[in-house]
């Protein structure tokens, strides 16, 4: 099973735009078992448009497009296909009546220009959109499907999930995959996918796939069999139990937030190397205010010790970015906001070393009232992403804080 | 002029990568007066390879590849291309010499399998390549010019930079562009593109275009007369006198920096709603610990009575949205930790309203100690267009601050 995407709009020809959209219809369509082989942008051109489908038809199985659909002038995809194919248009009263409807339901006027979106290819069965006025188009002609849909996100996301989707497991017969992911902290893709190796995977009909970024490494865990695809799910977090975090689309600050709702305990943040990024990441998540009291950018070493107490001896004697200065800045930041947990982060961001001390070297604590957790890191990269990792690092150490010590509030 | 660029390997065509070399080679062509009609992304499949390069080069003038350059086997974009022109391919000694000159230079042994790059195809140059081993080709084949570059950002630039623009400038005798970009803050797009309407652009061979973000917008004037293009973009400048912040491809917080640092003063921040993302964006560029001192998450109300003096009787009276909580913030992390220039954030990021006020209400003050500036947001987007903007409006009012009242220290 082999499919093209097409991306039509001429903005996506200049030097700003990218067709991302893509990536999503790549994701869902190997979930099917369906691999996508070329993806070609073209602008609003009816000749090289024409030239686009009929290739990608000659050479591909399925062939979904996105973008055109509107109704200016140069939403030009449904006729252009039609004329390539010789086939005809016709209007459909039941979408030219939705639309009209749609309009009404606004309080809009409708527009002449709109009837346009109401015509249909012979034989093509329009896809109703959800969030949008534009339908789509399905269509197959001499063993090819042929999926014309909007370039809005939205819409476009709409259409696979309520039609598209279902239609190509129907037509070819495709099995429903069963999909697990799992997303892990504080463990290396390379150690995860290293011990992973041992699980005979293939022997229970499940791929597996390991996508890692800088936020967060996850296992995509996908097959037939819910049951094999289960088994294997729970194996794989049982190998690592300290750094599995959640399932699904999920990020560690979402999770961290949610579980200090749940034990009722409250944090705030002292941030030196990574100048409020930490506090920026939390924030990011509405609802954060409940558990998230604050914190302080100690971006200088006055700061540390006038706002977070920690004793300038010690900045003297082991350098602001040091294990006890981590320590101090985050048990300070836990009293001075009465939270139950403080966290301080003290590292040389780079690209210049520090106090003769190297770039990604970046000291994290974790305070608790109870006790303490400081860990040294030494990140690689540059300066944006030695601070992304210091954020995660932190994130994840507080995670792992909550289930532990346990904090004063 | 019309290009194509095609894009080869088989991670763009999974559901995480995506080919964004094409923008920076768009924006370089589209300088020259090169159109990009066309972009296809094809994996490392010899038969699918040779059938795009066949069909892009009988319809462009131009057409520039990236990827597939390196020497393990996936790398087939040279021979691929050989093939499919019916051209040979030989050894190159002046390029094998300069690949082991490169491995003994790292103190590593030649590999052999890299001698592989070291073959060029009949009638083609080959590329140099500063930071990586591969070489390009530059070759031209019955008037279309074809130009094999890496996939790595870093080589692909600098091939372009080096090599390729000035070659295809003499190819076609295309004029040397000239261009001026100017960024623009705290003015929307849509009020610079109507006021520009009036200069007449085109009467004096300058081409104008605006690009917009919620972190500035950018006028960029091309045209082939630098006294044209310059005079134009004088009268552009003085059209947005507050507005215009600087030349070239900068961002305010970068700009800000530089500005602090000539004046010899500082900054210290005070965040509410935008929970730290402030200190993060100032931060994110290096050396701004020489005027960044830090600052306060104050994302609760204590934490602004208490670390900031901000009244609770105020708090109680106007609530934590106002522009009163505002100019308490900004007055009092200058005075806790001694700055110049004190920051004050506070909002509604959303997407729920809240103390009866509606998501997008931001206050921001700037304090000088010799007066302060408050001023009140009316944001639109969901949660991150608000902290976004809300960033973008707090360090434009700080330069705007910067060259007027004059700081503290």
């Amino acid at each position: 099973m082999k499919a093209e995407i097409i991306a039509i709009g001429s903005e996506l020809l200049g030097p700003q735009k990218i067709d991302t959209n893509s990536l999503y219809l790549t994701e869902k369509l190997n979930r099917l078992g369906i691999q996508v082989v070329r993806k070609t942008v073209v602008g609003d051109d009816p000749g090289r448009l024409e030239d686009a489908f009929l290739s990608a038809i000659s050479r591909s199985d399925l062939v979904i497009s996105t973008g055109g659909l509107g109704p200016t002038r140069d939403d030009i995809t449904r006729d252009v296909l039609a004329k390539a194919l010789g086939l005809s248009m016709a209007l459909d009263n039941d979408v030219l009546e939705k639309l009209k409807q749609r309009y009404r339901a606004r309080g809009t006027a409708f527009q002449q220009n709109s009837t346009k979106q109401a015509y249909v290819i012979e034989g093509a069965e329009p896809i109703p959109n959800g969030p949008g006025a534009a339908p789509g188009t399905y269509l197959e002609n001499n063993g090819t499907v042929l999926v014309l849909l909007p370039g809005v996100p939205r819409e476009m996301r709409y259409m696979m999930e309520s039609f598209v989707l279902s239609r190509l497991r129907d037509r070819w017969q495709l099995p429903v995959p069963v999909s697990v992911t799992m997303n892990f902290a504080g463990i290396p893709e390379s150690v995860i996918d290293q011990r992973l190796r041992k699980f005979d995977f293939s022997a229970r009909g499940v791929e597996f796939a390991i996508l890692a970024s800088l936020r967060r490494v996850q296992v995509i865990l996908t097959g037939k069999d819910s049951t094999c695809v289960e088994e294997m799910a729970v194996r794989v977090k049982n190998e690592f139990p300290e750094g599995f975090y959640s399932e699904g689309d999920r990020f560690l600050e979402e999770v961290v937030l949610e579980q200090l709702k749940a034990a009722g305990k409250t944090v705030a943040v002292a941030e030196s190397c990574t100048g409020g990024f930490l506090g920026k990441t939390l924030t990011d998540i509405p609802g954060s205010s409940a558990v998230f009291l604050g914190g302080l950018i100690a971006y200088q070493n006055e700061a540390k010790t006038r706002f977070l107490g920690v004793p300038e001896e010690i900045i003297a004697a082991d350098g602001a970015v040091s294990h006890a200065v981590a320590k101090g800045m985050a048990a300070g930041v836990r009293k001075a906001f009465g939270s139950g947990f403080g966290i301080g982060i003290t590292g040389v961001a780079g690209p210049d070393a520090s106090e003769e001390k190297p770039a990604g070297l970046v000291y994290i604590a974790v305070s608790t009232g109870k006790g303490d957790d400081v860990k040294e890191f030494h990140f690689a990269g540059n300066r944006e992403m030695v601070r992304l990792q210091s954020v995660t690092a932190a994130l994840n150490l507080l995670r792992l804080s909550i289930f532990g010590n346990g904090g004063g509030r």
